[in-house]
């Protein structure tokens, strides 16, 4: 049993608390707010609420406003070279995981130079190192889906590549986080669920890969606790304030896991998906790989699936080895059910078995590490195997 | 429910892990390293073994050994004039608490000067704040007791006032902590009790007081869980490393409970004991006093004693309120039976009746703070009757 555990980030939850931006230590004068190219961060007022809060501190903002779902590079150079010339100080993610990780990765860009992808490590990627401190990030997240705010990771999409790579190092942990849910009421039921599935998988996967550690399992089993019990609730009931916190603070403590422990390969898988296919949520191509991803590692993850279906409240009675795993692919099927998303087709999203090398092949090479996370080494024809499920559902 | 957490410390927890700090970055080139007045450093090669760990990074190191069980200013002081003198630039707290603490202490005076208690919030301290980052600290913990490696507080007794008081800013986690139960193995079977219940304590206390929150209790009640578990076996077997691992764990998450909950009145009283007997062992004082302080409590803590009883795997049935909180009374009971401390008389160690005023005044003066965290508050006849209670057992 041993860790390594660093998480230099503070995290500010609950509700109300968007309020103490306008007190809490701050690291510079002059911020970049980086948001959304749609228009909710304006129509819902946060993104005035937060340029007052500042204000209050003598802190001046700019704006930068073309961030996609599945963010590109393209932007984060456009936003960097912003940065310089404006002479912001630090950046402030205010969204969602888009949002938020572009602004880790031009936090690392204004600081390092160069082409983003010098640094990351998969793929295409230079893998140069990390010479100088990132910007401070500030992340504000207004949805409870990648966790984002409690780890280094920034997922950015290489357009020209077609590589959707996570990256991170220590100095991509935002230095504070505000997880305020009453933000997070107004996103919709479908986004709700996708989000949510997405901060369920970062828990599963990091319980069941292959460093995960006393920690680590901590956070994800009470995460995933959270997400079985409210995520239903939360989409049932936008409104729910209760309920939208309990899935705020799972999704933080999914986070917490990224940060402890690991993805797997399923991860990598979906990203290959959404590299092809940007219009797929990440969430949904999650929920879309998970039953044939968990069905193959049923008896391959040393019982950790059965552990993570009793923590659901299923329960395993004598079963045991693959038998017991099973049983949280029923629950898996089942909490997709309660949370309407069990009809989703990869087809609606332009995903096609015609491209299945391609995916694979993507998956394999764009985040390879993921792959060594897993307590069983998939093959490339596994890999196949375990997306062409996703045209069989 | 809302949290603010932040914990800029970096663990590295495992049988083993002390020869990371071979290759570990470090903050500086000269470490003044601080142990116990005892030999145990040296007789056990632990600091000949650090010594030549830096070195292979060529970190030279000046020895501070003079402290005591329950450290004073006054070696603070001193350990801080020779640090100044000879320029080191960081400071390892090498053993238990008291010398993890020193070293945490000698931070903040390097840094901002003037006299110790200039800084300290309650009693006879001035409450200055510290306007200099304190130098860094590295904390290596060879016994699982106080949590100081996974929290800021500090714990140092003013001999002059017979003030024994706690201290911490955000500057003073240490930022590197090696947490290796390796170390642990010569921790004779009496004090592996003691500390093994200071770290208890830390998690009862923190589950209990008023600002707990999700976060502290899911560090909390898993540290309870473990002592419960594995305390008894690391007695009976001090070379049960499994046991040590797991002990070490729980004390190590009981830090992380001090960090983001807080301890309760139990502790300001018993610093008030062991600040007029310095004999008496932290960790006896709590298990003297916890009888009466949890009785007392049952019943007004919002069921949580009942939670703490159930973790130590007791079933409280259809019990409720003050009756199901009791439950944990008898299991805390049970509990010292199996680690042989429930024969423990505060009079061995100096303690008496009839210095109960004093008793009660220090723990209210010199630790107000912690009578805030109770969810019912004291008075000082109520402070008196709980003290008391350690001359009836």
């Amino acid at each position: 049993m041993s860790f390594d555990v660093h998480i230099p980030t503070r995290i500010v939850f609950g509700p109300g608390t968007l309020d103490e931006l306008a007190k809490l230590p701050l690291p510079g004068k002059k911020a970049m707010i980086v948001i959304s190219q749609g228009n909710s961060m304006r129509r819902l007022g946060f993104l005035d609420r937060v340029i007052s809060l500042l204000a209050q501190q003598n802190i001046s903002c700019e704006v930068y406003d073309k961030i996609q779902a599945n963010p590109i590079k393209r932007h984060v150079h456009e936003g960097t070279a912003l940065i310089k010339k404006l002479g912001c100080d630090f950046i402030i993610g205010l969204g969602g995981g888009s949002s938020i990780d572009s602004a880790k990765a031009m936090a690392v860009l204004v600081a390092n130079g160069g082409d983003y992808w010098d640094y990351i490590g998969t793929g295409t990627g230079k893998g140069k190192p990390l010479l100088h401190q990132p910007l401070p990030v500030v992340a504000i997240t207004t949805t409870a889906g990648t966790g984002t705010e409690a780890d280094p990771w920034t997922v950015i999409t290489n357009e020209e590549t077609n590589e959707k790579i996570g990256f991170g190092a220590k100095g991509t942990f935002p230095i504070l986080s505000i997880v305020d849910p009453e933000l997070m009421l107004s996103v919709p039921p479908t986004f709700t669920a996708y989000q949510g599935f997405d901060a369920f998988f970062h828990a599963t996967e990091g319980y069941i890969a292959n460093i995960a550690n006393e920690i680590s399992d901590l956070y994800a089993l009470k995460s995933i606790a959270l997400i079985a019990k409210w995520l239903p609730v939360a989409i049932a009931e936008p409104n729910n304030i209760e309920a939208r916190t309990h899935v705020a603070l799972a999704n933080t403590l999914s986070g917490l896991v990224e940060s402890t422990s690991s993805c797997t390969s399923s991860h990598s898988m979906e990203h290959a998906l959404s590299a092809f296919h940007p219009e797929m949520p990440h969430g949904v191509g999650l929920i879309l790989l998970s039953e044939g991803y968990y069905r193959f590692f049923a008896g391959k993850v040393d019982g950790r699936m059965g552990d993570i279906a009793e923590t659901m409240g299923w329960s395993v009675g004598e079963k045991r080895g693959r038998e017991r795993d099973l049983i949280f692919v029923d629950a898996l099927l089942d909490f997709q059910k309660k949370c309407h998303v069990d009809t989703l087709q990869a087809s609606d999203y332009g995903a096609s078995s015609t491209k299945l090398e391609n995916y694979a092949h993507n998956a394999r090479t764009a985040m390879s590490r993921l792959f060594t996370m897993d307590r069983y080494t998939l093959s490339f024809a596994e890999t196949k195997e375990i997306i062409n499920t996703i045209f069989e559902r």
